[in-house]
């Protein structure tokens, strides 16, 4: 029984060699090079062409090679009986600490501001705020978002799907209680899986809900953001500015309104990379543990979506 | 026997009006205007006139209105009898650990490239190096940006005058270390406090004993650096650039090459500015104690400046 790859728009070198290192006796193809499909029990994919699962008939598990598992659960011919599995890597959430971290001080500590200030030769002392950040999804990267910035001593609201239980943060769940969450933020960081219930979920309904002056952090995905609603809600003051890592269409295209806005930092979605590294450690963890028969790690509840 | 402010550069208005409120019975004079100066016990100091403590026969405690003390032991005049604190707050740790993580954050993740990439609509994704943090002084500020970066996982290592011990942390002390020591960071933080041993420690043999392309964070105080030192190592490549928010003469003069230098950010001293309220409550607790003959807080060695 084989391993393959399914991720045509990926640079594979690296994680082949390292897989094949550690799992000498494993066959391994990559896609479209698969010659015999029925022997093809594990799939590693991103961005799989839609419809090709349902040609490995012997498929019984499917890593993502990323956190993100919206381009698996979006093929509506994807075998039901096929475990689905995802990278949830410690340098994952630690480097989104960092990308939310700085871009939460430069916006509280008014760092355009300074640097206007440095280009004009002019000392003025800036006043600072104290501002609530508001997590919208918290998972392990929220968690992790949520230690670093209490040591900062930021206050902290978060919203999820179901309750949870954080020390020192006020914590909402589900649809009911999210028009209470919007009241609270100056800061919204938008941390949320991209599912079918989370899909344009930062939408002109939703930024004139929040208090005037919300500043937006999106890390989790471009199709989270309705990107002409967010251009509106700054314009109108609805929205102060926006820190964004993702966008609907990447690289983010040329005559894009974004890169000139002033209120709008274009990072090129490098918020959080994913480690080759520390994701093959977890992908051959994880089958080991499907040859003997145990529970995988991180398994993806289809359900829900992440 | 009475209080006197002698701070003749500050705005007390609202220390006095929160002094006063928390301890109605002591009379409180503001230099120059002190009826009796035989009734002065104590003094709340910043930059006072140098000479001026001989005029007060009876004085037992003076305290800084900040962290730094360096105004107060510079005066030759100073009687040994009297005990000296300092201001040694939370919110002080705190805003210094925002300030030195924002400028480590925006440094490692590049954004003056990125911002600059941006203004040419350029998507172009960064390669991230793992930088080594050097905390020049690890005092409780040293401890509460190590906490955070930590929580970052940045690599730590830390210099100051006396053996300390802190989990993750390779630590070095004592002038005869201080060469191991320039030699790991890629980041080089100061936070030592100024006394005669650490003036114009920032100089250019230090800086030729640092890492070449080494990044320097100045937070402490602009006399420990000699700023044309750090230009001339700038220009060479050796120092890769800086983050300054402390001067020798502040505001920075409107002619300093800081201000139009490509390689250094030039932040107004607001780093970390003293709290009223946490350093009112501070000092009133230090009457209290001295009042009843306990022993103060955060009270300074005069031999070692801080």
């Amino acid at each position: 029984m084989s391993l393959a790859f399914i991720a045509p728009q990926r640079n594979l070198s690296a994680w082949k060699t390292k897989i094949q290192q550690k799992l000498p006796q494993l066959p391994i193809f990559t896609y479209p090079d698969i010659p015999h499909p029925e022997e093809i029990k594990y799939v590693l994919s991103w961005y799989h062409p839609q419809g090709i699962f349902a040609s490995y008939p012997n498929l019984q598990w499917i890593s993502s090679l990323g956190a993100g598992v919206e381009h698996i659960l979006e093929d509506t011919t994807l075998p039901e009986s096929v475990l689905i599995t995802r990278i949830a890597g410690k340098k994952l959430s630690t480097d989104m600490a960092r990308y939310v971290t700085k871009a939460i001080l430069n916006y509280q500590q008014r760092s355009i501001y300074l640097l206007a200030n440095q280009q004009q030769q002019k000392w003025k002392e800036p006043t600072f705020q104290e501002p609530t950040i508001g997590l919208l999804g918290f998972g392990q990267m929220g968690k992790k978002v949520t230690e670093v910035l209490q040591a900062l001593a930021y206050d902290i609201v978060a919203y999820s799907n179901s309750p949870k239980n954080i020390a020192g943060v006020q914590h909402f769940y589900g649809n009911a209680q999210l028009p209470d969450f919007l009241q609270r933020p100056d800061i919204l960081v938008c941390l949320l899986p991209l599912t079918a219930s989370t899909k344009n979920i930062l939408n002109k309904d939703l930024f004139a809900q929040c208090k005037p002056g919300t500043y937006l952090i999106n890390v989790a995905r471009g199709k989270h953001l309705v990107e002409e609603d967010l251009l509106e809600a700054i314009n109108s003051g609805q929205i102060s500015g926006a820190c964004l890592d993702v966008f609907c269409q990447e690289p983010l295209p040329k005559d894009h309104p974004f890169w000139r806005h002033p209120q709008i930092t274009v990072i090129p979605h490098c918020a959080s990379l994913t480690n080759v590294d520390e994701a093959v450690e977890q992908i051959v963890k994880n089958y080991q543990r499907i040859k003997k028969g145990e529970t995988l790690a991180n398994i993806v509840n289809t359900t829900k979506g992440y």
